[in-house]
């Protein structure tokens, strides 16, 4: 097997700097579109053959070190027992979102294995496929972020009702971020027992908060869930997009990977993040527009910069522009590859 | 007059720390919605009465320390020849985004008194009616934000065209900057020969660029229009909206006072820009939901922290939303004031 991944992710040597990108099975990859075309998005997810083939398609098309599950973060929403719907132009759709009490009360903790199978039988199958080819990620959403979703409907600007709930009824915040975070904790440990050799926890938008929030109202509830995980022995990683003025504390998580969007260099987040902890990222994603020769060179430089962190998985900063040019992909891989492969 | 604010962004001494709040003229507020109701968005920046009636009312309303032209930052985009349109739901829209070298050909660097006349009539209606109770802010887009509005033909999510001009077109990128930033220098010098008595310039999306990108891409137009002002002898306020990771670069750009979001501790941030630039800023606007006991809290956190500073204007960290209680907004400024002042 390619262990480069999870070696990186434990900061022990590697052959050459391991990459995977986020949304890598996603829109920009025609082979994605001929499978979607004949389901909807949730179908898609609840299909675990086809997720497994789109989860397939980078490790084939592009070469990258490790697979994701194909999936969303919000399907746990659903399982919770929220309606969720995607819509084509507007993305995520809860349109009964979280107002009071009765509300969060209403909220189940489901068994991962009877609610969210699917997913669970994904990573059997991907197990069986890849062939330890390349280890497979599973991973979720952080509480905070399935929080904005819940509480806002869908996506949001502000997150000016999740923010008046958590400022104004935080023993009821609590209460829904307990609830979420009971069952991610479960959901995780189901996909680590059905085979996922590594968990990564997505907060997207972690960023909108300020660093006193932050440490109040989302930081604990990932400490929990990373402290529960611990003992699935597998590598941890914990993704705080935009995130940058967090890192001294999201450094506090317990995580063995902390993913980095293109905001902050990656040598400023390992003096901040010391030797204990590895990096992954963090290319603009907009860099794939880049000529070639421009686009090796930004390359080159983050991973020069990598080498300040314990370890580094290379990465975007953010998941793939449905615009990009499939063989720019293929072309970051290379050169990650390349320029960090030991000769 | 009320010198506080001016006095605040030289880094002299003051009664007590000024406090101005960005969109203090706007949708929360049921006095600027008697005005708008009568007229678009854009007709009010363009009736110079209006304009200074609606710049008025949150001085009168909430007794801040600094009035800021009511205006729009793409008005200067339709002074250029680009077609502008404010709508209810979308928000700015340039159905003619910029495409090609043609389109940027097109553009003319106007003189601001004939294309954009109303404003500084506003101006001089204004300074005339504040009879020097409290200073008078103009304001502009900085180049990189109004180009991705150029480029993108309205908001964006990942500014997706405008890097792809930056990277594939630098030259082309470069010459649309040029003649914005001409524009926006003869913009400024009129605002301030029609009496704005400081000028703040706005990069929205800044912090949508890596650190090299901002470096490279937006900073240098920034600095060039600061370097144009300084002539001016007005207090200059550049605020780069979710630019913690470019701080160490803007610091440079000239400004005497840099605005910041609610992302980075002011200590923090005077930690970086050392003891020759003021700060303004940094309450999250969604903070005015807090009760009031926590709310002061907040804010006696963020005085304590602005002493870091050369000097310090309280404001918020982005504009304040339009679902926020004006009571809550009074609330602010009276405990500003109250807890800065000298007993």
């Amino acid at each position: 097997m390619n262990t480069n991944f999870l070696k990186a992710c434990r900061g022990e040597k590697t052959s050459h700097t391991p990459i995977w990108i986020m949304r890598q099975a996603g829109r920009y990859l025609p082979d994605y579109h001929k499978v979607r075309s004949k389901m909807t998005f949730l179908e898609l997810c609840k299909t675990p053959e086809r997720a497994a083939e789109v989860t397939l398609q980078p490790v084939d098309i592009l070469g990258v070190d490790a697979a994701i599950l194909f999936s969303d973060i919000l399907v746990v929403l659903e399982a919770m027992g929220m309606k969720l719907e995607f819509q084509e132009k507007r993305g995520p759709v809860l349109p009964e979102p979280i107002k009071d009490r009765a509300d969060v009360e209403r909220l189940v903790v489901p068994d991962p294995e009877e609610k969210l199978g699917y997913v669970m039988e994904t990573i059997r199958i991907l197990r069986k496929e890849l062939a330890d080819k390349v280890p497979l990620i599973g991973f979720c959403g952080a509480p905070f972020t399935l929080a904005t979703y819940m509480v806002e409907g869908g996506s949001s600007k502000a997150f000016f009702n999740t923010k008046k709930m958590m400022y104004s009824a935080p023993e009821l915040y609590a209460e829904m971020m307990n609830k979420v975070t009971d069952c991610t904790i479960a959901y995780l440990k189901a996909q680590a027992a059905a085979g996922a050799q590594a968990l990564q926890i997505f907060d997207s938008w972690a960023g909108a908060l300020a660093p006193c929030d932050f440490g109040e109202f989302a930081l604990p509830y990932v400490k929990r869930i990373i402290a529960e995980l611990k003992g699935a022995g597998i590598p941890l990683i914990y993704f705080a997009n935009n995130g940058s003025t967090l890192l001294d504390q999201s450094m506090t998580c317990g995580a063995d990977v902390l993913g980095l969007d293109w905001r902050l260099k990656l040598s400023d987040a390992a003096k901040i993040v010391g030797p204990d902890i590895s990096l992954q990222g963090n290319l603009d994603p907009c860099a794939l527009l880049l000529p070639e020769d421009k686009l090796e060179k930004r390359i080159a430089r983050i991973l020069e910069e990598g080498k300040s962190a314990r370890g580094h998985i290379f990465n975007l900063g953010h998941g793939i522009l449905p615009e990009t040019p499939p063989e720019k992909a293929k072309f970051v891989v290379e050169t990650v590859h390349r320029l960090s492969g030991q000769s």
